[in-house]
């Protein structure tokens, strides 16, 4: 039943080439938003509707009812599946309906694309495949931190208005910290300028480290741990397709090795999952835990909550440029300097990606 | 006088093949909005401006000042006229210019469209034609029930952000009531599903009813009168080109008969007249008459406030679903189910009147 | 480093015909709105960051930093230049960059586009060339009252959603303060529709005068000065590429004569700074100057005030009538009448620039 009118309707959802890697695993949500409500969200310009079954498990489709297209988001969890709030048809989570109310027989065609989804590490994955219906090659990332005894996080769901790879460029390079941040974890801008830069990556990554001893302590780590006047900072940063971990922090000077993994001091290790919503819009799920001082051990709350405003600095700053880069000429003509090799180690690691995609 | 700039702007109002029936009556206006101010909406594409004159009579004009295209719906009405707000140029109910203060010729072109309307049954009916400027062939549907002393009505306007036939869809099969409406006009969700639907048509019109006896009296229902724990419901739906007219109500199980047109209990006459406003938006003029039981004389309020709840709930349903229709392919893949039948002799009776005008 | 993604968003400030007067001093800002924060506006389609140097000089540049696109507009004043809020690069007043942060050398295309500015009569002129780079070839235009001891100023700066064209309609055609203005300005309707108006122009301007004595003076005129009954009021409206400089006011019958350029009376001296944006949209800059009378001398408040409420006015009709003209056929088939000689006459001259431009 085809009217003229929808038909003519352009279609968003449409099947091209890929500006994203694919056969790839993505974040799509943190697992403590998952409760007993659908979660709509678009993941690499696929709608998806996120929820639970009666027994836990998380389950992924495509948020769409094949009867009438309202979104599958918009009805309820039902024991084992997902009832739309039009007409009622059921759908289990690999995607079939299995319920048509007043009507015995349900026609093959009745059912919805599915996604594979795994819950690790507090974490909800997503593979996004190259070809619709096929199985993960691999299983998601470690990312151990969530779960570790020595810290505690807190985290945040932001959703940008730029390019996922804006945010890549952002925390692959913290040099801007001197020039953005300096109310929370900035610090001197002139020492984030000139440290020491150490970059090495290989096909699925990119790391950058920076070691910045004698530092003055900026504010959030001051609030976090008794620091004199000086400490030595180091920052570490592991690029990888779908998110970066960045574990930063600071020793008292003399006491630990800056450049010790068993370093004491004030910790702070970030999970930064950025998934791609459209060619121009991203989300992106950050977590930020830090360890506990003996004589602080309240400061976890401080700590996150002046990310937050960390990372809405960067959220202003990142979608200003974006719309510049729209009323100018894109990037094709940026000019790079000294702080852009990891950022643009990166890009090259996913454009070599997205070709293959 | 045509500088480059303007005359390169895009028109939105262009001629083409319409996609919608023409020569046909379609609401405008409900009577009660038409005061003494111009009212201001978009009708089939067509910018209009209705307004109604010293003496009362209504009118339609193209809603632009054909010197320097304020919208007439920026004036004032003055007499038998309406007055431009920037230049004072005033205008008859036919759409020619009448005065230009200051100017004592006239120019033959200086002249906006004019309409057809009829205000009949309280409603604003106004008549769309093939051809620009050709005479009505019909007088406007009947629709006696907002003067017929067993009622009393209450009425809304809704824009929609949606096509006009996607609510069509939504009044023709009311087996979502059980789904959408539980806290207003719902009851048992699988007696709506299993109802037997009898669907019957001709050119221009299509007639849906349902019997549904032995359901839990709704909300709404019980609260307008005073039935036991059960009822006999019917719903009778008629679908015509500009309007639908419904007919629901329930009688207590074993005093009336469920199917006898001079049945008692308690009834509902709902008009539904849907405007397209463009190809994606639509204007929805209902009102809603109940009768009043001896002992619950006022209840029509409620009645009326319940059925501005549900229709807020269709609103955001068909919404929804709009918006998702955008993203995916339309509706060129939409399963059928049972409950389609109705919706579908519609959109045949509709696809046809399209393709002749 | 251009990765597939950006470099395929469509850049909006492409380089194409202008669609405006080049070669032109255009009204970039008022003076007093330059403090010590960088102001972001966009002039002809430019992306412009005006600021003052440490020195107190207006300066232009493009609002984009050449390393990664943040606008310059969020960075701060340093000095002898501005420093972008990303990464600390510094650019002097002629658009180089003079230092990039913890890099010794400086590419010689770390630079941005600059453009020549002068501060003049309280106001600040932009140069917007034809060719990029070349030099202005004259002084920006003379608006002497802003310094006038016998004048006292307040100034708004408006933005329009509409061509800048019909601003210079609505204020070269001042009949339409009987229908839009009478609260403040307007006066008798019928009185402005008749009044004996005098064009004339030449190749870069064009003067539209216009007397009305044995006026009634209007709500502002009465809070301003002691008029009686009736009031002998003028119009001198000049236009000007750039802006138009309109003095009104009135005289009491038979005390001084109405076309005396030394009579006293109530005087108001408006500046009215025309600058695109783009092709449909505009700012507005206004400066309102009145005289004071012995007896009231603090009535420029309240022009002031009465202005400001006037331009809104005019602002919602002309943008009103913008919406209008795009959804019909812009301005191809608008119909002249008497009012509209001196609009015409500026729609040819501007017409003629641009196609030199």
């Amino acid at each position: 039943m085809n009217a003229p009118l929808e038909s003519r309707q352009i279609p968003i959802a449409v099947e091209k080439k890929s500006s994203f890697p694919l056969d790839q695993w993505y974040v799509a949500a943190m697992a403590r938003e998952l409760t007993d409500k659908p979660v709509a969200r678009t993941l690499l310009n696929h709608p998806v509707v996120l929820f639970r079954t009666g027994d836990g498990r998380a389950a992924a489709l495509e948020d769409r009812c094949c009867h009438r297209s309202l979104p599958l988001s918009c009805g309820s969890v039902e024991g084992g599946g997902l009832r739309c709030g039009y007409h009622g048809m059921l759908y289990s989570p690999n995607g079939s309906c299995i319920e048509i109310p007043g009507q015995e027989k349900i026609p093959a065609k009745a059912r919805v694309k599915s996604y594979a989804v795994r819950e690790k590490d507090q974490i909800i994955w997503i593979w996004m495949p190259k070809q619709e219906g096929t199985a993960p090659t691999s299983e998601p990332p470690d990312y151990p931190h969530h779960d570790d005894p020595k810290y505690k996080y807190g985290f945040g769901v932001y959703h940008y208005d730029a390019p996922y790879q804006l945010i890549h460029d952002n925390l692959l390079d913290l040099s801007h910290l001197g020039y953005v941040h300096l109310k929370t974890i900035g610090g001197n801008a002139r020492l984030h300028m000139t440290a020491k830069t150490v970059v090495s990556s290989d096909e699925r990554s990119v790391k950058v480290v920076r070691l910045m001893p004698g530092s003055t302590p900026p504010p959030t780590y001051r609030a976090a741990y008794p620091f004199g006047d000086a400490c030595d900072r180091w920052q570490e940063i592991e690029f990888h397709i779908s998110h970066l971990a960045i574990w930063t922090g600071a020793v008292e000077p003399g006491k630990d090795a800056i450049d010790d993994p068993n370093r004491g001091g004030f910790h702070m290790r970030g999970f930064h999952g950025i998934t791609p919503e459209t060619e121009s819009s991203a989300h992106y799920f950050w977590s930020m835990a830090s360890n506990r001082h003996p004589d602080m051990p309240e400061t976890i709350d401080t700590v996150v909550e002046q990310t937050k405003f960390t990372f809405d600095e960067d959220r202003l700053v990142i979608e200003a440029q974006y719309r510049n880069m729209q009323r100018f000429n894109g990037q094709s003509d940026w000019t790079d300097i000294h702080v852009d090799a990891g950022p643009n180690r990166a890009r090259r690691i996913v454009a070599k990606l997205v070709e293959n995609s």
